[in-house]
């Protein structure tokens, strides 16, 4: 998993920040994760303004670790920023 | 402006949650609030998860109360949300 993500306690939870260039570039993410979210059945908590995304995944009812499938989601993510990068570069 | 927009302090913003049956109507929701968005040219704060939708529009740098142009993406999505209820029924 990329070491953007951070692993929070109270509630657990993995969280990562994002950053983008402008608004089309932060909605084209947004698509491409709601893609993830549906292929996955991983709905995260997402925040976002013009050009930040911010992504929680929390950990499911008591759980004390956030679990494989929102960590699988999370590294569906990472390729996706990953293939991004390729296509602007 | 639908009575559903709270008016908050320190800082001075205006907010309003939403909330959906499914993840679908969640992201059409999304969808929509960004044409607006892009039309106004207002990119307020949004945070979602698989059936909400919190809105946060912010005053301007050191204004002490919401804008005009916020208000009106305010009014905006009362009226995306008013066409999505006649819509459904």
């Amino acid at each position: 998993m990329n070491q953007g993500w951070t692993e929070r306690q109270r509630p657990p939870r993995l969280e990562r920040r994002l950053e983008f260039a402008d608004y089309e570039t932060t909605r084209d993410f947004l698509d491409r994760a709601a893609l993830v979210s549906e292929r996955l059945g991983i709905y995260p908590d997402m925040s976002f303004g013009r050009t930040y995304v911010n992504i929680t995944l929390h950990a499911q009812d008591d759980a004390t670790e956030v679990g494989e499938p929102s960590r699988h989601f999370a590294r569906e993510i990472d390729i996706l920023l990953e293939t991004e990068k390729t296509l602007d570069e």
